[in-house]
């Protein structure tokens, strides 16, 4: 096996490493090619170095440059896509097919589009005029971007493509990616890629620049060094809120995505209404990636009763005679293991599954467990510990007022679902109880479960913490996720020629929307 | 003298106290009348408590009712003003006129009726509506807020009435207000002014709130309770730091402005064609407030020879012919008295000024100290201590390279002006000088002194860390600076008949501006 390069100021060369790690095909527990270095604080120190002056550069290329090399990345990922859905395949056990190839891939390269049209346009900067005191403020690229790219999505929140590069890309920032340790392979034929684009756009070489794994001391030093102009994480709680503290603890803006249990209530119309379609419903979507989406539906509010009884029996049977598909890593399965294990010690009985899947491959039995409401409101931090896979816990309340406790109680969440009848049976009841989830969430959905995250202006991947850091940040949408990596620069007085094309008098494309004197508009200062 | 209340959940109430303390006339050294409390626990326990009560409440209260209440404070503070601006003066030491009652509280109640108008309108929670997917977002009100107003603005900044305060209410939150040790009574009399507002609107009695001072242990607890939505601190750096590290582990958004010393740039040109000008403008600015402006100029950079010493020759006679006004406490003296010691153990030199004036009353005497760009960059952080009052340092530095490396050695500062000449010969200078400046600050000023600080839609009253704590937010300004206290909403197929007015089909007054598929619009979602 040979040792990989990391990606620095525009050369693939050998890292300063002491160590290694290889990736590990998680459906078959076979090593895979190629070993990777985990980088010392040589490595992390020259990237910063490269992205501070790329930084500098990228303040004056012109907005086309960075439109064409986010739609060249995408092209080339296109055309690279065979190779891709193969390597990711192997890294993370996800199927090829929708998956990887038809899902996953191609909402990669939209993003990428989209942020390449947003860049173009310009209007997530909000451009602000006031004409009567001459004063101008835009949102300005804030300097080099890490990203930590999470392990479930090895092509749209990867690091070096995902959500999170093309916002931090097309607000005009320069990207260091850390490659997921599950999936390096992956990340770095995506860094191949997204290098010849920079490449053929013209950008500085230091414009995208990829490591993959740093000691968890030098993680905590780049996120506070002065070079380091933001920072952009999901993954493990314990990790990120370290990371968190380092970052913030110099005054770096962090974006993290931690953890979520994205609640679900039934309410007792919907149950009776359709109760079986809703058991195949929830069950779909838990197990959508092994259950491993950020928004995954794994703490479902019940109304105890026969319908309830029926739901979770209806739940058992689909869950059990469905092959538990691969987790992304071995890790992934003891992280697991351990959560189902604290839910239990907590309280929860198994419904079904609740253990590791024999060998070969990172397994684990599709798991339902149960709970009351009552048993919840006695422990009810460890009953929403998050078991990311395919488990998820139901909670099955005696009655509204439980419920609201239930509700009450809960951490912030990227979503909440609430399902009630068509006839309006259940109005009552979702109009005392949807306020309360409302505040401890960032997305409530009517009759629909939370695991298809649109790239829609209007979206919010995000939630109050801990399901992020901020509660006013989105992770996906665009304009909105571009604005996380902008810094408000004001023009007091500032002499016309000297203003950034955005603030002076003349739209500079006729499509960017400004604010001029309290009006939205597409048009230029009348003078 | 009497134990003063503080205003608990709509009730002016003994505090649970074990401390007191007492204002003085920072003019006179006189004691003033009126003791006030240093809050227990039991006092921030009760204030929470009943501000979460007040958060729920508010989130379905007419906004018409929120714009009342600060139209109603603005009209009240209007009524009180004698009586306020005498309290104010002996408090401050600030004078009756122009500043307080001219200037500071006609700003002030001129803010409270912004707010009020931003909030009937609507369009500072940017609504956004996918009508293809159905999903659609907004800022909503995330929870009780906590504002700690700073010394230096009894009025403008107070945490009962001043930009934060006024933003955080007209965003739907209640405010605590945290009043400043060194103008307790005024604060007091704005808060009985408010909380006569309130009731008259109809608003939960505990919209707003009333503390005076707590322990700091104290205080990092309450920025870390799970019933604090978000703070607001303009204060100490040391002070600040530690609230903000407190927060921040809670995952609580805090908003910090800590410190700015506010470089001026002024281009050889400029000093040549209108040095004694600027030597005039200089001075008046610096002294404004006795220096004590978050905004005021305290760093200067001149380009050696014979314009920059009489520069320095015209700014240390006015400084020295102009009668040294009080600062705002002894506390404020002694900080200041520190400040220029520890400039100049780094190798400042006195030009003028330096020390404490004699009793009675707390005066320090009008001060300028240089050093040249060498000295500076052997020893920058120091160099860039604030002297929190009427105190200057200026930069000699020795040509184009040299001033961009004491530019590039400033921390994050609210505002940086360069002053060029008007026919062009500093244009290259500027050309090479600007942008190392436009990273570092908040504000960017060409020919003007920072001090003004406009309530505008373009402002920025806000900068990198350290000035802020994150360089994507204003204080103020509306609507940017009610941005600050919302949470992202997201609903994804949300029943109509649901969705908060601002995110219906109809646009809710015909005013709002939302985003509808891209386009800025007032109009209605067409179906």
């Amino acid at each position: 096996m040979s040792l990989q390069p990391v990606l620095i100021a525009g050369q693939w060369r050998a890292a300063r490493s002491t160590e290694i790690f290889h990736a590990a095909n998680p459906a078959t527990d076979e090593t895979l090619p190629g070993e990777f270095p985990v980088s010392s604080w040589a490595d992390c120190d020259a990237v910063l170095n490269a992205a501070a002056e790329a930084a500098n550069s990228l303040r004056v290329t012109p907005l086309e440059q960075i439109a064409q090399f986010l739609t060249r990345f995408a092209e080339r990922i296109e055309a690279r896509k065979a190779d891709l859905v193969e390597l990711a395949h192997a890294e993370t056990g996800l199927p090829k097919a929708p998956r990887l190839g038809d899902v996953e891939l191609p909402r990669t390269t939209n993003q990428l589009r989209q942020a390449a049209a947003a860049a173009l346009e310009g209007s997530w900067a909000m451009p602000t005029i006031d004409t009567k005191l001459n004063i101008r403020s835009m949102l300005a690229p804030l300097g080099p971007v890490w990203v930590f790219g999470p392990n479930n999505f090895p092509f749209a929140f990867n690091g070096i493509a995902g959500g999170d590069f093309a916002a931090a890309i097309a607000s005009g920032n320069p990207v260091i990616a850390k490659g997921n340790t599950s999936h390096p392979g992956t990340s770095q034929w995506l860094a191949e890629e997204a290098f010849a684009a920079v490449t053929e756009a013209g950008l500085p070489p230091a414009t995208v620049q990829l490591i993959y794994r740093t000691s968890h001391a030098d993680g905590e030093r780049l996120a506070a060094d002065p070079r380091t102009g933001a920072l952009a994480y999901t993954g493990s709680r314990s990790a990120g809120l370290k990371l968190k503290a380092a970052a913030e603890q110099a005054g770096k803006p962090i974006y993290v995505e931690l953890s979520s249990v994205n609640p679900v209530l039934i309410l007792p119309g919907a149950l009776a209404e359709r109760g079986a379609k809703l058991a195949e419903e929830f069950t779909g979507s838990c197990l959508m990636g092994t259950g491993q989406f950020c928004t995954s539906p794994s703490f479902i509010v019940l109304f105890a009763g026969q319908a309830a009884e029926q739901f979770i029996g209806a739940a058992k049977q689909k869950l059990e005679t469905t092959p538990p598909t691969p987790l992304l890593s071995a890790s992934v399965r003891r992280s697991l293991e351990a959560s189902v294990q604290t839910l239990r010690a907590a309280g929860a009985e198994l419904v079904c599954g609740g253990s590791p899947m024999p060998a070969p491959g990172s397994r684990f039995a599709n798991t339902l467990l149960r709970v009351s409401g009552e048993k919840f409101l006695t422990t009810p931090e460890k009953l929403q510990t998050e078991a990311f896979g395919n488990a998820s816990l139901v909670v099955v309340v005696r009655d509204a007022a439980q419920a609201a406790q239930v509700l009450e109680h809960l951490e912030g969440n990227l979503t909440g679902c609430v399902y009630s009848d068509t006839q309006g049976a259940d109005d009552a009841l979702y109009n005392q109880l949807a306020p309360l989830l409302r505040q401890r969430v960032g997305r409530l959905l009517n009759d629909k479960m939370p695991t298809g995250v649109a790239v829609s202006a209007a979206m919010n991947h995000g939630g109050p913490f801990p399901a992020t850091g901020h509660p006013g940040f989105t992770a996906v949408g665009i304009p909105a996720s571009l604005r996380r990596f902008g810094a408000l620069h004001c023009y007091d007085n500032v002499r016309p020629a000297r203003l950034p094309a955005a603030l002076q008098n003349r739209n500079p494309n006729g499509k960017m929307w400004r604010l001029i004197d309290g009006h939205w508009s597409q048009g230029d200062v009348v003078v």
